[in-house]
């Protein structure tokens, strides 16, 4: 396994590797990485020749307020990790050289940002797809495979893929989760023990939605937002910062069950901010 | 000469020619060629194996009371004189497919889409920036080349290039222009032979004040602008949106000579809006 560092000899391998005929699978994380980072490695080397991870924990994702700087990093354990699992190649790039003094461009995809984590997290978005274009200039991936756990970060980014003709396929893998179900995050070694207990009953909550909904349980949309509502009401560990039941294609509000939907929520359990989501599919009647 | 319509045949070509090893030239246009597009395909041959020129009137680089809708058109005559000037492919896309109905992903670069054209036409550079994007991932040329007459584009898009990390080089080209010194513009074609008569007066204005400058008639910055100023000012039928004399390469304000600085202009002759600019080389002391 290979850690680049530079963006240019990463441009340049990724080019060679392009013209020698090989298709580049391609997982960009901020490290720490946990099972759910693996599967995605996994994934990446079913469908290409060759993996690329990278590592790089991006500022312009963050706001002011947000936990940047205290965000756990492991490189030594990272590359352990990625080595095992097969990765071919590691790309750490230097923040310096992502974001040199003088920059200033910025994708935005204007619809599929604002709801959601895009209410509360100002830039977040235009952030995300801004290294994600970056990162895809620079790799040349053939396939980037991402993690439905962040599924607005799903959608949005094979929006950007279509809007903007980049030359590559999205693959999207479903959420891998702890035992108890809580979905896996590097977030999640913030949490204290006690926390960690109660984490568990977000995930619970939306799992307990889906199975009701499956069954018939719910009249109309605003029922299932409720009825997480109410059940996290119950843990006072738990602080809801949105629940919300929208289309699972575009993130628009939902009349009636006639199409796929996602039932996403973000958390704070401590001063820690946690998110997941379940897909309900529509109701044939 | 090849004609490609389709944007995933167009992505194909590109991808086997790549792999073919063979590098491909880019000359992105609106049509409606002359000499100096011509002038962009002979770089273009120099440096590349293959050269593709695309012909897109991109709708979203003009605002709501721009002249989109009577921009001039004449693709069959712009197809003759790419054949004869020995450019390999014409991409001309549909807009409903490079702007299908959800399209809503921009990209956009916030500090050089700022000045001279920019402060007039709100969302042009925008739209620029955009387009070029998506074209360069649809294309995906090793050069890509671009005129000097359109100076804050060229600019920006060498900006983006470096931002976003596109594995394409920006080449630049002098301006080309007319016996009596007009530089050359399909907008030009919109001009009566009366305001084509007073246009020469706007790159007169330009030259003489660089000439001035160069023979050290200039004290201050201010003195140039004003010169083009006052000179402008005698020709009725010539009204000036901007004068301006920027840094060179960043486009910010100068105190001195003492950096390479662009003398930038934009006129309206009629209802015809014409842009124009010089180059004034650093006074070494």
């Amino acid at each position: 396994m290979r850690i680049i560092k530079s963006i240019n000899e990463m441009q340049r391998m990724s080019l060679k590797m392009k013209r020698e005929g090989k298709s580049i699978g391609f997982v960009p994380t901020m490290g720490f990485l946990h099972e759910g980072h693996l599967r995605l490695v996994d994934y990446a080397k079913r469908y290409a020749d060759v993996v690329v991870v990278s590592i790089f924990v991006n500022p312009t994702q963050f706001g002011p307020k947000e936990d940047l700087n205290r965000y756990p990093r492991d490189i030594e354990g990272d590359c352990k990790k990625l080595k095992s699992r097969g990765a071919d190649i590691v790309f750490i790039p230097h923040t310096k050289d992502v974001y040199p003094e003088d920059f200033q461009t910025y994708v935005e995809v204007f619809e599929l940002e604002k709801p959601l984590c895009g209410r509360f997290r100002p830039g977040h978005f235009r952030g995300v797809a801004t290294i994600v274009a970056k990162l895809f200039n620079i790799v040349m991936p053939d396939y980037a495979i991402f993690g439905k756990k962040d599924y607005q970060q799903f959608l949005l980014i094979k929006q950007m893929v279509r809007d903007l003709n980049f030359p590559v396929k999205i693959i999207g893998v479903e959420t891998v989760r702890e035992e108890d179900m809580l979905a896996m995050s590097s977030r999640n070694s913030y949490l204290s023990k006690e926390e960690r207990e109660v984490a568990r009953h977000f995930a619970e909550s939306l799992y307990l939605a889906q199975r009701v909904y499956n069954e018939g349980g719910f009249k109309r949309p605003v029922d299932v937002v409720r009825y997480v509502e109410r059940y996290l009401s119950k843990f006072k560990g738990i602080k809801v910062q949105y629940v919300e039941l929208l289309d699972a294609l575009r993130l628009k509000e939902v009349r009636d069950f006639s199409q796929d939907m996602v039932l996403a929520s973000a958390v704070f359990v401590g001063s820690t901010r946690l998110i997941d989501n379940r897909v309900l599919h529509k109701r044939c009647r």
